[in-house]
């Protein structure tokens, strides 16, 4: 890695990095995906103002596993009602949805692209199901859509089974291979090595290379930033870094730092003044905490931080050896 | 850059790395340094169950400048307040103070070292200062201490200056020269490149190199541990990250972090809960937050973001270009 070089410098910018807003769908983990329209519009107009390239609009959940009654609709993106978002979509951007392996009909859910406004199939699996994501990636390509594959946890997998998943998606259709630090476990280090060794598979079968991080070390910005320094170009970002636990890289944060004159800042801080800040003040909760740390420290999920949080404990030594216990 | 190497690997750890906790001095910009003898003999405690280097306990203010009756006894760091909490500190843990150039009476308020319990002085000033902060590390040396020169706000100096500031304090008899980013302004790529210049002259004249972080862009953890990957080996930290503004390195993400077995998380982690959560609860506030970032993406004192939360605004995007009106 130390003779690798970096692409680009502070100063230029790299017409190659794209970025992708996943405030509904990633953000939807904090409120069960019961945005209004009305937020979801703001955002839509907030994301072409600012000069994203790719918005993500939810999940393509399956409704035999999850409930409409109690998920909102961007759980699961039927396509009239994103229409009633985003119309025809004729603005330059693209739009995204989220399909986890073993967790979507998409057969019957997802349709031929002529009858979509959707643009992008991000499909999220563990390492171990690369094989189920490669059946959903060949289903969407010929559907007409563009694909993603998000590997998660791949913290937790072992090199071989890394390169294993590499190859295995490299020999496929898709478009895009992310690097997704689910756990938000991994340092800057790691994660430059990681985007390398993406990258090698990205150069030989021509694959574009992402990456999502989490903020449990507050290090999704600096992890995404890092990975975008060694070649990684498709980017993703969260207003205010909504998501799951930590949440994710801060769309102020990383539209503050891209040198590309197409991206602005300004819309993203409209936004949070105006939908973030009264979801907050409405009880809705993200970011950074140190439970989130404890559980990235050990990379594990951040479920049984999301629990101590939930029950008001603030014990944290305590939690942290009971964490240790249950490695 | 590209062909310098890290040192060390993320597994194994490097003894030379030292830590150094500022939460009395940096976290005393939130309160007035109104802490409780309670607050500071529990985080002395802390600190050396926690293996921890050096604990500043504050500033040696001048008291013609600054009222003992507007500002704690941290401000000040009168021997018998020290001693008061500390004793004769039998510990292996060293303490340190800081001295600004121009607000302190060094040569009435720092006497000998053997009549003290102090061990460093920490000397803080701006690039144009250097010929003072020599002054004060001449005679500080000469007492008896330990010293660091903090040369502030480096990322609005011109690199001859920072060149020019390093040959002198080169020179000087300083023990530390702290690479810090006042503003949090600074990026990783930026940090490492700064880091080896700072190392080229620690190694010409045999001076450790020290690294202080700001947390505006939510990089004061990431940059610091991309300083230490480089070789700066006194590492600032506080506990919860508590300092003006949007804070400094978290203890607990910086412990969490280090491999030396020296180290302990948990001692922080019930630090947090029994004196910080009550001390937010109080009302006092520190940490990441929308304008903080934005003073520290212009590379701006985050005083005017201060002044913005203080007023209760929300209207980022306003103040966004208010600040871009003002530079």
């Amino acid at each position: 890695m130390e003779t690798a070089k970096r692409k680009g410098s502070l100063l230029s910018f790299r017409p190659d990095i794209k970025v992708l807003d996943a405030t509904l769908r990633d953000g939807g983990l904090c409120n069960d995906f019961q945005f209004t329209d009305a937020f979801a519009r703001a955002l839509y107009e907030t994301n072409i103002a600012a000069g994203v390239d790719y918005m993500e609009m939810g999940y393509k959940a399956s409704k035999a596993m999850f409930s409409p009654d109690k998920f909102g609709k961007f759980k699961f993106c039927d396509e009239e009602d994103i229409q009633k978002i985003v119309g025809e979509n004729k603005s330059e951007m693209k739009l995204a949805v989220m399909a986890d392996v073993g967790r979507t009909d998409f057969r019957k859910d997802i349709g031929d692209k002529k009858n979509s406004v959707i643009d992008m199939v991000r499909i999220a699996c563990y390492v171990n199901e690369i094989p189920r994501a490669i059946e959903m990636i060949e289903y969407c390509k010929k559907r007409g859509y563009e694909t993603c594959a998000n590997v998660m946890a791949v913290s937790k997998a072992k090199d071989e089974e890394i390169d294993d998943a590499l190859e295995m998606l490299g020999q496929s259709p898709v478009d895009v291979i992310y690097l997704v630090d689910s756990y938000g476990s991994l340092y800057p280090e790691q994660i430059a090595k990681l985007t390398l060794r993406y990258l090698e598979y990205g150069k030989k079968y021509n694959k574009v290379i992402g990456m999502h991080a989490h903020n449990n070390q507050q290090l999704a910005f600096g992890n995404t930033i890092e990975a975008a320094s060694w070649g990684a170009s498709l980017l993703d970002m969260t207003a205010g870094g909504i998501g799951r636990g930590a949440g994710n890289c801060s769309s102020e944060l990383l539209l503050g730092f891209l040198k590309n004159p197409k991206f602005h800042l300004t819309p993203v801080l409209q936004f949070i003044t105006d939908y973030l800040l009264p979801m907050r003040a409405q009880g809705a909760v993200w970011g950074y905490d140190v439970p989130y740390l404890l559980t990235g420290r050990l990379n594990m999920h951040p479920s049984s931080a999301i629990a101590f949080l939930r029950e008001k404990r603030t014990d944290y030594a305590n939690f942290y050896g009971e964490l240790q216990d249950r490695d």
